[in-house]
């Protein structure tokens, strides 16, 4: 049910040029962006409601009020949601109501924030912007920020658990929430950010092992949880095995394709047009796709990445599939 | 089930002198120390288990050995395993196996390390000294030892989700989850922490404010993980609700007792006896209980607390609670 992470490069060879492509049912793009909106919408009102700043019109106890506050700094400070966007597709996909895989796709995002304050910080990435504001120790400071990451990665978990409240059985709630602490930990974003950060002090053979040491760095940084996401929908929504699996692999392709395009953006884009610090991994020298490959190598991997995810689609019912092979295909095509 | 924090000193106003005192079916002492040292040499087999520096004879990914010592480095590093210990005693008070409570108790113990890890960092206590041994940041440095601890908390959650193959039901499984997911965040460490580090800035009317500030703090930073401890030992043993609630009102006193006696070495011993830095709250201006009510009152107010927690054991069969009212009587005797 669980396969260990397989390098998806060595997958990309076994690609013969006749895969069937996809592409032709998706969502015509204005259709897909107000489909997106609705569901960004949605869940963004979610989200504000698991973090409020009072309890019962009783203001919060002052000590944790302020890191309510960083809570809500970067939880709610726009971002796109493909990753709880994910989540509540892939639980529709498979037959899942929207409101039963909100608490889990918001959960999602609670991780997702939390990782990227963490990230930011002096000791880690030392970044002073992120979305185009300050990050949050730059505004709240370390320890405020450290709380508020480790209260979010808390508050995932309890929300996720109380899905059984929903109707969801006990073992599928469980399930979700394991493939959400194997995507935090070892097997996920810790490895990942392990990896980015040991990067400079590692030396590879050959541009091959770089390659390989870079996909590896992004699979745990970024596609873990990008997979939990798609992979937790379809647990809320009652897939099958199957279902599951399928969901997995398509979100392990695009979760990579994600982190390739985000390489590609960071050394062609400005730091305004992106709202973070552009060019930064030229400067501090960190592995990336378009240093390895190229930039246009970087966007044609990308490409063939979309269409390796989309291939993972087939035999999901034609029309119920169109989100996810739009989403795909918005995320290859991103400017930010 | 779970009912709101209410403050133990509040509650200590009730106690009638004449409360029944169940010292007097504690285990002679010989006999409690060995009990402990076996349950304690168990627990330590397990926690190394759990975090192992290789996989099947494979060294691991170079880029988590790093995170994987420094995990081990604090989880491995001694300490009294009171929390696991009590989580495994409650499991058996209420008819549970050891082994079926064993992977929880380990992921307690590992919510703790996580959370020594975070509160020694230079922007929380600044701490240097921790067990007799530099902090996790001064080895490892501050990037891992945050790494080390957010894989130590997802290792908690695994851990404990994984019960079911022992055949722990899914919903009590559940259950344990949301315990430790709500002791770790806003309405526990997190809380106690932000309100610890908040105290030298707030203002207080008069001193039984400065008490109730000092209680929530340590409800919170201690109570509330020692309480969880016994009461997912309750749920993973198979205990009723109410046998539950007993040991969560056990614990909480026991928990808070814990740290009443933690502020009166801190004043009355050296750095040596302690093995951490002794004195420090005095220098850093923190509340502590011998400050705002003496040391010999903190002592007998923690003497009161142990007198509580043994009242709320009563119902329980007295041979199997032997170990309970035994803990609770060493805990308030301790020297370090």
């Amino acid at each position: 049910m669980r396969p260990p992470y397989t390098l998806v490069s060595s997958a990309m060879r076994l690609i013969r040029p006749s895969i069937r492509r996809l592409t032709s049912i998706a969502y015509p793009g204005s259709e897909f962006m107000s489909y997106m909106n609705n569901k960004a919408t949605s869940i963004n009102k979610a989200l504000d409601g698991f973090v409020p700043l009072c309890n019962n019109s009783v203001p919060l106890w002052e000590p944790i009020l302020e890191v309510r506050k960083a809570m809500r700094y970067t939880l709610l400070s726009g971002g796109k949601r493909l990753r709880p966007m994910l989540c509540l597709v892939a639980s529709e996909l498979v037959g899942g109501q929207e409101s039963t895989a909100m608490p889990s796709a918001c959960a999602v995002e609670m991780i997702h924030a939390s990782s990227l304050i963490l990230d930011d910080l002096p000791c880690m990435d030392d970044d002073s912007l992120r979305r185009g504001k300050p990050t949050n120790h730059k505004v709240f400071g370390e320890k405020t920020a450290i709380l508020a990451a480790n209260s979010l990665m808390s508050l995932a978990v309890k929300q996720t658990s109380a899905s059984t409240s929903l109707g969801v059985p006990s073992e599928r709630v469980l399930w979700a929430v394991e493939e959400m602490a194997r995507a935090v930990g070892m097997e996920g974003l810790v490895a990942g950010q392990a990896a980015d950060l040991a990067g400079g002090s590692m030396s590879f053979e050959n541009k091959d092992d770089e390659l390989r040491h870079l996909e590896l760095i992004h699979i745990h940084k970024t596609a873990v949880l990008v997979e939990a996401a798609a992979v937790v929908g379809g647990i809320m929504g009652g897939g099958s095995d199957e279902e599951i699996e399928k969901l997995r692999r398509y979100a392990r392709c695009v979760g990579l394709m994600y982190q390739v395009v985000d390489d590609v953006l960071d050394e062609t884009k400005s730091s305004e047009e992106l709202g973070k610090t552009a060019g930064k991994d030229l400067i501090t020298g960190k592995l990336t796709y378009p240093k390895l490959m190229g930039v246009e190598n970087a966007r044609e991997y990308a490409k063939r990445l979309n269409r390796e995810a989309q291939e993972h689609l087939q035999g999901f019912n034609s029309d119920r599939v169109a989100p996810l092979v739009s989403l795909a295909d918005y995320i290859v095509k991103r400017q930010n």
